[in-house]
């Protein structure tokens, strides 16, 4: 490929052979390993029963990408889609260049980078699979302090990618808007962040109001089947999820103007430690019953933990938070100092049953309610992983799209 | 205070105990180092003859915010707010509650927070200290190329918050809003991400063209003298530096058609190893005299790299670039994919010097110019740092702003 050729065009014909030379960069990937403490070439596995970033302890990083199928697309479009984008997200996630892809340098530092694909309501409608919905699959029924902006709302298909680096992040995201562009177009994101856990899953990660986010998640794997996982005989649901998505605006402003014992009344736990008001650890079980020396409730009932546990006669009503906060620029002209909150993201085996009656409680009442805002709310079924030993062609939700 | 209190108010009578209760929680800093080996508690000192955040190492994450000084606000106002924010950056970067804020929790990680101050051009009209602003300190020039958003442009005051952790970068932002709320309001606020270098500072941050991006960065001090740091007479202004902000977006729709090779000789370095392609290895000096087989030049005249290099007889046309990627959703209705770019930041003794006939060559010819676009601009004075052994009370521009 000559100078002239690129100066007169794009020099597509070449691509192929630059493509051959792009196989991943061994030296390059164990360059980045030695020099770069902080991020480095850590991987999460991507085959597995399950999709990788649900019980995954939650990255630094993430962007949640939301997409419409563009019109003339069927079933077999969208699997041709599913094909393309598992075996995209089979390599990026384990630090390889996709195939086809130019840019080889971009994805040595894989930090624990994982890609999760779910589908939206009317998905089951484009590919003529109707019976197949679950009856769970259908929008959140809406609660009387919603504000819900469309520009947040359902959609056919979302990816949810989840890093320890920015920049990985945003290669990834790229190639998967890119790699799908035939098939689907944007129709928002959501980007978010926390401090990680590092190597301790108990250090639960902080929101913007500084409260512990996730407390009483299930992490041992029969608490995850009771709450996360899907069984089911279809081998493109079992193994799967739910994930609820709900944009949170949180008021800083008012927030910020309330004492410390204040806050804490209002979440039921103490800031520092995040365990409950009756303890002196995050893991406690709260006593509800403990009053104090005026005979009150020392864990407030319209507190936000009191609110959102489940009552003891609705053992099943969990939920997995993976939330991540949001901190955008304060909208030009707004009365508001800042435009922050919480892209709250759940997962569960029936939304009906778990998120829907948890958020009913809260919506009713919940001290918190006084300086957030639901404005935003989706939910997609998240098919089962790959399995243990996928073939090269298996996909999400193969069996489901297969004719 | 009682439950009664909180509900029937916001309690702001108890607010000084709380916040005497907040004093720097020791045990929670250890705890956090023991458990967080990604992020953590290292600092980046705030004493010194210059302001940290233009030296130090790129971190991961910046928030730059412009504000505007509330109309009435004066020179005493100004030494006031100054006096303020830099107790408050002086504090937050070392991993400490500033004095009031009670949510000591969340700088416990301050993962090399700096907190960087500037004054635009505007500044010295409002304090009266016309006489004494830099002839320098004025908007860049207009190129040709540009096509420059007010939303991204001059402001009063300017703050560079980086931090490797997005969740404290978040606090520290809002905390320093929120201290100099009666003083200024925000004008916008520009935020980035990067992989940082890590412990080896020749790893170069990529940008999302995949290109390493500012390889002949000034590293050594003596470099540092001739190249940011301003000599003067003054000790407001001594030690200090000039900061240009450009917003730059980058079409990635069009870059990604290229193949490598062309996006190599548009760059003038390889995308690998960041050699000019002259070279072998990322530091090595470019020869410009070496042809091909066809006696065309190896490295482009037009490439990036040799618009932007220095002639050999204007040794002083160096800058200090510390640029961040920034990757924002597709703007709804757009035609583009992506709505990325870089929030280039650049130090300098005297933009008119350095900057500005540097950029004025890449506007008038570079190969990278057809998939970028300048879209907003911005200049501001840095002033010196507070020393080497501050006084409780020494604050930015300080001699510049008593009476």
């Amino acid at each position: 490929m000559s100078r002239r050729t690129f100066l007169t065009g794009l020099s597509l014909g070449a691509a192929g052979a630059a493509t051959a030379a792009c196989a991943q960069p061994d030296n390059a990937t164990a360059t980045a390993q030695a020099e770069q403490p902080r991020h480095g070439t850590h991987t999460i596995a991507f085959s597995g029963p399950h999709q990788a970033g649900i019980a995954t302890p939650a990255q630094a990083h993430m962007n949640l990408v939301a997409f419409t199928v563009r019109a003339g697309i069927d079933r077999q479009g969208v699997a041709r889609l599913m094909r393309l984008w598992t075996q995209d997200a089979s390599r990026l996630t384990q630090g390889q260049a996709p195939l086809g892809d130019l840019e080889p340098e971009m994805v040595t530092s894989p930090a624990n980078l994982t890609i999760t694909c779910g589908f939206g309501p009317r998905l089951f409608d484009i590919i003529g699979r109707q019976q197949q919905r679950p009856q769970w699959l259908h929008p959140i029924p809406e609660f009387s302090r919603d504000q819900l902006d469309d520009a947040y709302g359902e959609a056919d298909i979302v990816l949810q990618l989840c890093c320890d680096d920015a920049l990985t992040l945003a290669h990834a995201t790229r190639h998967m808007i890119r790699s799908g562009i035939d098939y689907v177009s944007t129709r928002w994101m959501q980007q978010g962040f926390l401090t990680p856990p590092g190597h301790n899953p108990e250090e639960t990660p902080r929101n913007l109001f500084g409260l512990k986010d996730g407390t009483v998640n299930p992490r041992e794997e029969r608490d995850l089947d009771q709450v996360v996982w899907i069984d089911s005989p279809d081998t493109w649901l079992n193994g799967g999820s739910c994930m609820v998505v709900r944009r949170i605006a949180m008021n800083l402003d008012t927030w910020e103007i309330l004492d410390r014992a204040s806050r804490e009344t209002a979440f039921g736990r103490k800031l520092d430690t995040g365990a409950p008001l009756t303890g002196q650890e995050e893991f406690q079980a709260p006593d509800y019953e403990a009053t104090d020396e005026y005979g009150l409730p020392v864990i407030d009932p319209m507190s936000h933990m009191a609110r959102s546990t489940n009552p003891a006669d609705k053992p099943g009503q969990r939920i997995l938070r993976r939330a991540y906060n949001y901190d955008q620029p304060p909208v030009p002209g707004s009365e508001s100092t800042s435009n922050a909150g919480l892209v709250f993201i759940c997962f569960q085996r029936n939304p009906e049953e778990q998120f829907t009656p948890i958020q009913q409680r809260l919506d009713e009442a919940d001290r918190i309610n006084q300086w957030i805002t639901h404005i935003g709310s989706a939910v997609f079924l998240i098919p089962g992983g790959v399995g243990e030993q996928p073939h090269q062609d298996t996909y999400w939700g193969q069996s489901l799209l297969e004719n």
